[in-house]
């Protein structure tokens, strides 16, 4: 019986890791450690753990670290925080292995305090290309991993490119693309998202004509995020169409982006868009499906809506160099070309795209933890 | 006038440094910032600080970040508690660049935190292979860097293969060679070193015929740490040559070896043996190179002694891996081998070796540091 | 030239202690040196340190350390990281002495951080009785402070019998008094709050009747947070007067505030409150100098208002304890009560309190911390 | 059943609630909830946590927090990083109490973790007088605390003017009496110190005639540690009686008291004088029954030697303040001083004293722990 601890800092990294979760917590031959930190945590980003709870999985230990201030410092503090109290769970809870999701700042605290205890790490997500900040740490979190499930075989090859054993790496799609599968299954749009979401505005006449916005801000260009919210929210105000927009979640910046939106708000008369804190995954995904387009920067248009065939404009640089499938057009910060970018993909033919995945990737993640050998000692290959 | 932050932690790390850091500090378009921290501060791991404030360093913070605690916890706490120290401390400074050195476990926070705060970061001695949790801790930090002044032409190859832009990986040798080549040029004993020194035991008649020993503790065999020294300590007891013994530095296990060296002597009468707690870079490269070999598992055997010249007993794995002249017998933790092998060494001829480079590293460096672009963003060059 | 770090960690600390900033860094004999802290860094508490900034003093330090989360486990941590942080601040600085004012959480931090490292520590408004949380942080405080700054006679009796020596403990009065004079001199409402603070609602005919609400959570009735506000939020939208109403500042359980007001925002329409983030100190007590009364559980009520005159209707336990004049009504958390209690103070007549000082508070604690010895060692003295 | 955590920080705390640790063990309405912290877990300060293993109490926690440098800063910070630990033990072992011991800097992490979680806390030890940074910290401990089990009737005394309520203050006597009493009624010297306790040093002929000598260094002098146990060094080897010498525990400046004792046995030959690291507490107490004189400055001296009527030689300012008995003579730091006290205490008569109890307080704290209201609001009484 392995005892595998997952840790899962932020909204997004758990549909990214959900289907892994159910399928660790049912194997036989796997105990699932479910560790939850970070702004997973927190009722401004969503409280995640809310949702993991209601999903039914127990929840082994939850790590706060999150320290406020709208700076790059108080980032790296609190990646330094995550590790002091990581390393005291990882000691109580005495894991055969940690698991650590994609790219985000605070997963290197998860990384290096397995590495320093002699835990193997594996990680999920590794081998992709993105052009920014979390590039680096991606990268530098394989070069700490024992074991690596990628998400495509562009990714895959890029891991063993960099001097990972062959036989650690694994491609088994993503499991975010599991859930548009499930999606997939059963498409309608059975819950109004008004009742379960609350949230600010209250437009009409949207069922069958719609369009979501997500956009986050990009960490390394912290003082430009308010600019480039602007531009979008010009860009989607003019428009008139019936737009969902979902505040981003936390980094860096974040308050840029978040009091562009505010002030936007304050100072125009939007009856066409409706705000959302979050949404649940699955409803989202649903939302998503039914809806004309997604604009922003969200990596949920490079993989699930490619994968459910759901036109998407991505906006900036935050998802460059990601393997993309026809679905994605992409655009500078410019509320001109971002029009017109969303005007023609409404009118997109929708076409399928199997670059993440298949649909299985969590059973598979289970099914390799449980039977793979696992170390924490490795050198490079060449 | 660019600002450069160089952080050391450790004894063994100076020396790695030094002659950088001097042409960093001497530099007409370079400003130093030394940047103490770690073990580097400590009286029981020599207090490395005391040397750097004798070369006429500036020294610009310290930072106590060590954690007691003989376990694994406590080593990933300490660089936990790095990154919280040295992110105010790069706050207060605005280096336009940060330096770390190696792969300690202690210099992932250095390097996180110059990551998460957008501050380029200098990687010294990346690419090298040792087969040990060292070897992860290097490749990520290769991961994390964005300017790598790698020691040989095998180790430019390693990090670049590992998707890092060839211009930005620059093979300038290792600065230890620099200080090797220095004591060539003027390389009698010009020191008494019990009088400097003090340490343990009054050895005679060593002048022209001794040895010395510096075995590390190899961390993720941490419970055998005291077995391994055992090995040694029994070869060099039986061989009864003149032996100076040099206790090791910081890391989980030093306990197991420092234990294991106390109830030795005091179970056995080893006349033959002194034991120093440290000793100045210059007055040790200068004992070694009058010594007839070196037994244990530094880095010295394989890098300054190959340039000097002096043959060198490696034992066990902390070495593996890494690049290696004729001057090295490498051998496992057995007292007979290890022996056998100090006895044919002694007799060996010398030859010299430039595989970690040709004794003028640090000028190169401080000049690349100061002409190239520095930048904190890049991507896979794959 | 005594250097004195003066460190607030609040927005309402600062208008505790401004004038005394104010006179340290006039003062002849004395260095400011001003650090910043926890929440007083904060967008979502005030910022207070831009007020800092544009009052013209020069900050030497700032230390972010508010981990988010709402629950007492994160304030317990912010505490600890202050420490982390505050010690390397006054190694950096080496004050001659560190003031520390009043009673929050985080300002345990401080006291610490300055008494371990064997720095006089300087206690601005001990020996006071409020019946919460803070009152064993601020008494534990006065036992680790070397010299009291005291704001009124009664408090100056209590410190004493707590066993501190008569000799350290000073009777200066309120700095916060110290504005109200000044406010006093000048009273006319000379900006527009809306144009200079902007909120949300757009409330009239307010000029000459006017009331303002500022009601804190009581720490350790946690979950009952926002059960409290909504009694306040019933009667004063049933009262239906002109209202400005203040968010509270940073706490475990501000969140239940904030909701508490959120949702009753959502769900009423209350086109009679407009709702501030926060206003600068000055501006805050013009605005209360000219309203009818202060409803809530802030201190403003019983030192600032009572100074001024000003009715003020005290809800619940927050202020129990405290010294008050004729101006203050107390009533429980009951919407019915806090109404009658409003509408009979809003005909009151207004009558002055000295009882926390005589407006030159700032001016006497410079002097005796110019003069008086400065040392850390004490005795109980009995 | 309440759930009671003991938070032990360092070996001599550990003698000084050991049997109130026994009594809540067996106690049946009570849980013990035992954290072992800080210098307790470490090896080079004895290791308490084996003792309370080999005692038969399970360890509920441990916390890894004494950080490393021989300064204030460390001290400030490792009391910084205790909260930081202590709060996430405390969440999740739920303790109905927490119990901190006397008034070591590590202690107040304890107490204000627990105060600002909303805990009650007791306290072990408060009311005494001591005259160094102990004596702030243990009064500060004393105003976070909610019940107060004191040792003698003058510290209830002090305990009650502080401002607390009678009703919450006991005196139950010093738990380290009980440990006295339980050798007192088997007094031999029944095990061989150096067989079982190693050390440096073999002396001979002690048994009927032997001084104990145990000095710590007085954190508020820190630099002049080093002279303070120099002083006693001679005094004592110029006596030439067999000695007993024991380490100090750490604190800043246990450096300067380690290094004077090592550079003194460097330069002499002290062949009357054993070394021992540390001693079991129920072994250190027959030994110390059974000599003719302690030295130095432990509390030890104070209480149990006042029990046992043992003369004691009270070097310096470190316990001063602290009621004693007539076993007691102090002294300066002076050798000549010494040397004379010495002569005279090893030829006094015993004197029983009852100052710190009648050998049953770990019986009495259990049960009041057991029946009083446990609260964690309280308000100045006065």
């Amino acid at each position: 019986m392995r005892k595998i601890a997952v840790v899962v800092t932020a909204r997004p990294s758990y549909s990214r890791v959900k289907t892994a979760i159910r399928a660790i917590h049912e194997h036989p031959d796997l105990e699932l450690q479910l560790v939850v930190a970070a702004s997973a945590l927190l009722d401004r980003y969503g409280t995640a753990v809310k949702y993991m709870e209601r999903d039914g999985f127990p929840i082994a230990a939850k790590v706060f670290n999150v320290l406020e201030g709208e700076n790059l410092t108080a980032q790296a503090k609190t990646t330094g925080l995550g590790i002091l109290e990581l390393s005291s769970v990882f000691e109580r809870l005495e894991p055969d292995a940690v698991m650590t999701v994609a790219d985000r700042f605070e997963t290197m605290a998860t990384a290096i305090a397995a590495s320093y205890m002699n835990i193997p790490l594996i990680h999920i997500q590794g081998g992709e290309i993105t052009g920014n900040i979390d590039e680096k740490v991606r990268h530098a979190i394989t070069k700490l991993s024992d074991l690596h499930l990628v998400a495509s075989e562009k990714a895959k090859e890029r891991v063993i490119k960099m001097g990972e054993d062959p036989a650690k790496v694994h491609n088994t799609g993503c499991p975010s693309i599991d859930l548009a599968e499930e999606v997939i299954q059963r498409s309608a749009l059975d819950y109004d998202p008004f009742e379960r979401y609350g949230g600010v505005g209250r437009i009409k006449d949207w069922e069958n004509n719609y369009i979501v916005v997500l956009q986050h801000p990009v960490t390394t260009e912290y003082a430009e995020s308010r600019n480039h919210i602007g531009e979008t929210l010009k860009a989607v105000h003019e428009l008139n169409i019936p737009t969902f927009w979902f505040w981003p979640n936390v980094d860096a910046g974040s308050d840029g982006t978040s009091k562009g939106i505010r002030s936007f708000r304050e100072q125009n008369s939007i009856e066409h868009i409706h705000f959302f804190k979050n949404m649940e995954g699955r409803d989202f995904l649903r939302l998503l499906y039914n809806s004309k387009c997604l604009i922003g920067n969200s990596s949920v248009g490079i993989r699930e809506c490619a994968y459910m065939g759901v036109p998407v404009v991505n906006i900036g640089s935050r998802q460059n160099g990601r393997d993309r499938g026809q679905n994605v057009v992409d655009v500078d910060y410019n509320s001109e070309n971002i029009k017109n970018a969303i005007l023609s993909s409404i009118q997109k033919e929708r076409i399928k795209d199997f670059t993440y995945g298949g649909g299985n990737a969590g059973k598979q993640m289970a099914d390799i933890i449980a039977t793979t050998e696992l170390d924490f000692k490795k050198i490079l290959q060449y």
